[in-house]
């Protein structure tokens, strides 16, 4: 057997992730089987063992995929022409809605995934945070270097943005909870909206970080 | 069979839920069986029909417990003589530590009881988070009325306080993110002080609400 050339690898890794993708909403988590997989990626069931050593490893895979196309999709806003704030605000609407509706068409199934599979998206989950702070970070400096936000280390601010956001991701919340687009848009413009004013604000108020505080 | 008195129930049902947060550090969730339960309460396994259909029923109403103990935590706190943005700063803190603390004692199997008891949490979790909104909302008002904050509905942005804080709940965090209180405790209260400035925050910033623009 030939091994694949790196291009060929890439194309049927891409086809294995986008026929989970089409089969979630049709078969769910837990009736998608590898065969099910290679019939609906056109290729032979062994061809998927080159790529992933299981099922679970497939799904993960293509929630890594899901954040690799939102972390394109917030450096875009990022290097936009607008002012720091509204790239930063719509970056943390964007982190939310765009999770939103990449698993909308298999809200159904979303919930035995995340039995299944917690546990390991967990593990990850640290590494997309990592990735989506170091953006976000971008943006923060600049309004600190510019506007001057008072900000001491951008990127822990920028975790801090992710952190106080994250509890609206899919994962999150309840399938009754991801119901509505236009609830979660609310909350998500609301708490963005909270989060930016508070970035804005002059380090001055009552209550004041140690580094305010120490600055104060 | 004489049915218990309205005392007795409250006592034993008590003692079950006592039971049950004393087994959990010992023999994690799937191994706790109602048996155990009777006996580390000192009850026959009859009696604990009387108050709960099944073990996930008593695991399901210790949650509510810690949550009843905490709404009461926050009540004292509102109640407190400092100013709103204080007492506000450290409800939120509060709600946060006050659960990392009570499942301390058992991080190994609370990965466990979650995978089995996800979907009934998350259901009950809309119910604790418009409790601990209510009390939340009593400072934020005062804080409206007494200090001028930018406030359009104080419940509304009590329930923004609470989404901004819940990625830190025990629930939302990985065994490892859970390893380190000092952690957790560094993180909300970095996140509770960026939205308390946004609160004192002048409602001006570029990024508004569409209330505050329509304000402007």
């Amino acid at each position: 057997m030939t091994p694949p050339t790196a291009q060929q690898d890439l194309t049927s890794a891409d086809a294995i992730l986008d026929a989970a993708e089409r089969l979630l909403p049709r078969f769910g988590y837990k009736k998608t089987t590898l065969d099910d997989l290679a019939q609906e990626a056109g290729i032979a069931r062994r061809t998927i063992y080159l790529h992933f050593p299981s099922k679970e490893e497939v799904f993960l895979r293509s929630i890594d995929r899901v954040v690799e196309r939102l972390v394109a999709e917030l450096n875009a806003i990022a290097s936009e022409n607008a002012s720091a704030e509204v790239r930063l605000w719509r970056m943390l609407v964007t982190r939310v809605m765009s999770r939103f509706d990449s698993v909308r068409k298999y809200q159904e199934s979303l919930d035995e995934m995340l039995a299944d599979l917690r546990s390991q998206y967990l593990e990850r989950r640290e590494t997309y945070f990592d990735l989506e702070a170091d953006v976000l970070a971008k943006v923060v400096d600049e309004g600190r270097r510019k506007l001057g936000w008072h900000v001491e280390d951008p990127h822990e601010t920028a975790r801090h943005l992710v952190i106080a956001t994250n509890a609206l991701l899919p994962y999150s919340l309840s399938r009754e909870e991801r119901g509505s687009r236009t609830h979660v848009q609310t909350q998500i413009t609301a708490v963005a909206s909270l989060l930016l004013r508070g970035l804005q604000a002059p380090a001055a108020g009552v209550v004041r970080t140690r580094s305010a505080r120490g600055q104060g």
